[in-house]
C-alpha cells in the first residue's frame, strides 16, 4: 500500500485530519489499533471552541453539529457558595462555545470517512512506523494474520498519550514537562436534564465539581476525588448526595438524579513533550501533550494541532512549502503552552488541595476574587476558555 | 497625658494618620521608639500609587512631593532577554504612579507635623499599651529615665512588623498567614543617573533584577540573591559587574556605575494577620502584613490602611458613628489580599526559583509570554501596579 500520509489512530484528530487532508485532495490512510465501536465508546470531552468549529465545518462535518450542538454563550464559577457568571461573550466581543460531545463528533467524522471512501483499517495490531527520519518512511502493521506494509511521504502520531508514534521517537531526543495533581475525576453520566443551562465549576472544601452536559437530556457530573478511590465504591445514590453536598443549596436542589450510564475515574495530569515532530513524523493532540479536564481544553488543542498541520500539509503538496514543516512543532506549542498554562491555572484555582498550607488556600481564595471581580481578570478566564487565536503556519 | 488617638510608630504611616488626623481636628500623639534621625536613614520603597498620592495631597503634605516626584507613565518587563513595556496610562485608563522615595515622604511628614505644633515623641523606650479591650485604653512609656501615661480612645499600632501593637493582642485571637522565600534582595543606592527613565523588573537565569530609582540623579537597584550571601562580601564592583550580566545587552551597556551610598540585604517575606483589630486597637501597614517589594506595594498599603482608619475614626469623631469600627478590620482586609496575591504574583512570576521543575519553570516562562501579549493579562498587571481602588469604609 501507498499514501502520502498515514495516520495513526482514528480518534476525532486522526479523522479531522484525515478528512480535511481528503478534501483538499491528499490521499491518506488511517490506522487505528481498535475497533471502531471501541473509540465510539470512549466518553470525553463536550465542549467545543469556536476554532474546532470552525474546523469541524471547513471540513464539511458539521451539519449535525451545527444542528444540535448547544451554544453556550457563557459559564459559571462558584467558590465558598457565591455564584459567578463568566458571561464569555460579552467578556470576548461575540465569542461562546458549543457543547456537543466528543463522541458525537466522533460518529460525525467516522461517518464522513467512510462516505468519502478513503481508508480507515481498525483492529490494526502490532503498529510499528519505520525509518521516518529517512527518506521513506513507511507503517507496518498486522490484521487477520497478515502482515502489512504502507509506504507514505508523512505519518501524523494521532494514536494518544498510550500510542506507538511518540514511544517511536528515540528517547533522548525528547523533553518531558509534567505535573501529576494528587486527585481525579469520578464523571457520571445519565440521561436527565442538566441543572442548569450552562456548565456550573464549583469550589468546595469537599472537593471540585464541575456540572457538564452532553444535551438537554443527558447531564455529565465530576466529582474531584483522592486517587485512591475506586468507580465500583460509588453507587448512583452516593454519587448523587455528594454531589449536591458540594453545590450551593440554590443549585443543589435542582438536580435531577437517574441511573448512571457510566461511571468513571480518570486522574489529572499536566504533560508535554517537545519537540513535537521527528524527521517526518508529527505528533498531533494526546500523543504530544494532555492538559487537566479543567479547561475543556483536550480536544480542542488536539483540533489546533490538527489544523496547524494540515495548513502545513496543505501548502507542502500544493505550493512544495517543504521549508514549513520543520517548523509544525514550533508553531504548535506556542498555542500548546498556552492552554497548559490556562488548564493548570483553572484546576489550581477551583479544586480543593488538603495539603496546600494556610497562606496558599487564602491565596488561591483571592486570586478567585480578582479574576472574578477585575473586568480584565474575568476577560482572561473568557478569552482562554472560548480558546485563543490559532497560531498561523507562517 | 491624655489624647483622642495614640500612635505608636512615627514611620510614614502614624505621621500621614496623624496629619490627617490633626487637619480633621482629632487630636492625637505620636510615639516612636527610634529617634527621628533613625526613621529617616532607612531607606525603603519609592513608588507612589495615586491613591496614596491624593492621601498626601488630602494630608495638605504634598508641595515637594507634587514639584519633584516622577511621573511614570509605564514599566518594563524583561524575560529571556525580551523587553516588554507595561504602558500602565493606556492600560488603566489614564492613571500611572509617583517616583518619590519613602525617605522623602516621611522627611516632608516629619516637617508638617513639627509645623503643626502636634506632639511626637521620640526615643521612647519600653513603649506598652494598657487595657486596649477596656472603655480605657492607655500608652505607658519611658522617657529621660521618666515614665509616663498617656490616655487616650483609641491606639493605632503603626509600629511596624517588629513593633510593640500587634504582640499586645492575645496570641489565641491572631491567625497568621506567611510564605517565606528562598531569596533575598540586595539594594545598593548610588548617586548616578538612572539606566532606564522608567523602572526596569527583569527576570534572568541568575537572578531577579529590578533598576529602580528615587530621582533623575539617584539610582537604586537589586539583585536576588541566595538568603546565605551577606552585604559585605559585595563589592560596589562585584554588585555592578552582576547587575549588568543580568540585564539584556542594550540595557546593561547604559547603566552608569558609581561609588554605593548604602548597600543592604532584605529578605522577602509574605505575611498577614487577621484581624487587623482588638478592641480600642487597630493595626496599620507593616504591623499587620508583609509583602515581598516586587509589586512595590509596602508603603502603598499601609496607604490604604491609613486611608480607612481614618475615614472610620472622622466619621466616628464627627457623626458618632462608633459602629464603623468593629468593621476596620474586614474593609482593611479586603485591600490588604489583593495586595499580597499581586505582590507575590509578580514575585512568583520574575524570580528565580532553582528548585523549581521543568514544567513549573515553562509554565512560568509562559504565564510571562500570556500576560504580557494579552492585552487582558497585561491590564491585570497595570491595574494592580497602579493601585486598586480603595475600599469604601460603609
Amino acid at each position: 500500500m501507498k499514501t502520502k500520509v498515514a495516520i495513526i489512530g482514528a480518534g476525532p484528530s486522526g479523522l479531522l485530519l484525515g478528512q480535511l487532508l481528503h478534501k483538499a485532495g491528499i490521499d491518506n490512510v488511517i490506522i487505528e489499533r481498535q475497533s471502531g465501536e471501541y473509540v465510539l465508546g470512549r466518553i470525553r470531552a463536550g465542549v467545543l471552541e469556536q476554532g474546532m468549529v470552525d474546523l469541524m465545518r471547513e471540513a464539511g462535518v458539521s451539519e449535525r453539529m451545527d444542528a444540535e450542538g448547544l451554544v453556550h454563550d457563557g459559564i459559571e464559577l462558584v467558590f465558598g457558595g457565591r455564584r459567578d457568571r463568566i458571561d464569555l461573550k460579552a467578556l470576548t466581543g461575540g465569542s461562546s462555545v458549543l457543547v456537543y460531545g466528543q463522541t458525537e463528533v466522533t460518529r460525525d467524522l467516522m461517518a464522513a470517512r467512510e462516505a468519502s471512501g478513503a481508508t480507515t483499517i481498525y483492529e490494526a495490531a502490532n503498529v510499528q512506523l519505520h525509518d521516518v527520519k529517512g527518506e521513506a518512511p513507511y507503517v507496518t502493521f498486522e490484521k487477520n494474520g497478515e502482515t502489512y506494509r504502507l509506504d507514505c511521504d508523512y505519518i501524523a502520531g494521532c494514536d494518544g498519550f498510550h500510542g506507538v508514534s511518540r514511544k517511536t521517537i528515540p528517547a533522548e531526543v525528547l523533553t518531558h514537562y509534567e505535573r501529576v495533581y494528587p486527585f481525579g475525576w469520578l464523571g457520571l453520566l445519565a440521561d436527565t436534564p442538566p441543572v442548569n443551562h450552562e456548565l456550573i465549576y464549583a469550589h468546595h472544601e469537599r472537593g471540585f465539581v464541575l456540572c457538564s452536559q452532553r444535551s438537554a437530556t443527558r447531564s455529565r457530573y465530576y466529582l474531584q476525588v483522592p486517587l485512591t478511590e475506586k468507580a465500583e465504591d460509588w453507587s448512583d445514590e452516593r454519587f448523587w448526595d455528594e454531589l449536591k453536598a458540594r453545590l450551593p443549596d440554590d443549585v443543589a436542589g435542582k438536580v435531577v438524579t437517574g441511573r448512571s450510564l457510566e461511571k468513571s475515574i480518570a486522574p489529572l495530569r499536566s504533560y508535554v513533550v517537545e519537540p513535537m515532530q521527528y524527521g517526518k513524523l508529527f505528533l498531533v493532540g494526546d500523543a504530544a501533550h494532555i492538559v487537566p479536564p479543567t479547561g475543556a481544553k483536550g480536544l480542542n488543542l488536539a483540533a489546533s494541532d490538527v489544523s496547524t498541520l494540515y495548513r502545513i500539509l496543505n501548502r507542502v503538496y500544493r505550493d512544495g512549502r517543504t521549508d514549513l514543516l520543520e517548523k509544525y512543532s514550533q508553531i504548535a506549542l506556542r498555542r500548546v503552552w498556552k492552554a497548559e498554562r490556562f488548564s493548570w491555572f483553572m484546576t489550581n484555582l477551583l479544586h480543593e488541595f488538603s495539603e496546600r498550607d494556610a497562606f496558599d488556600k487564602r491565596m488561591q481564595r483571592t486570586d478567585y476574587d480578582y479574576y472574578t471581580t477585575s473586568e480584565a481578570g474575568l476577560k482572561t478566564i473568557a478569552e482562554n476558555y472560548v480558546g485563543l487565536p490559532y497560531e498561523p503556519v507562517e
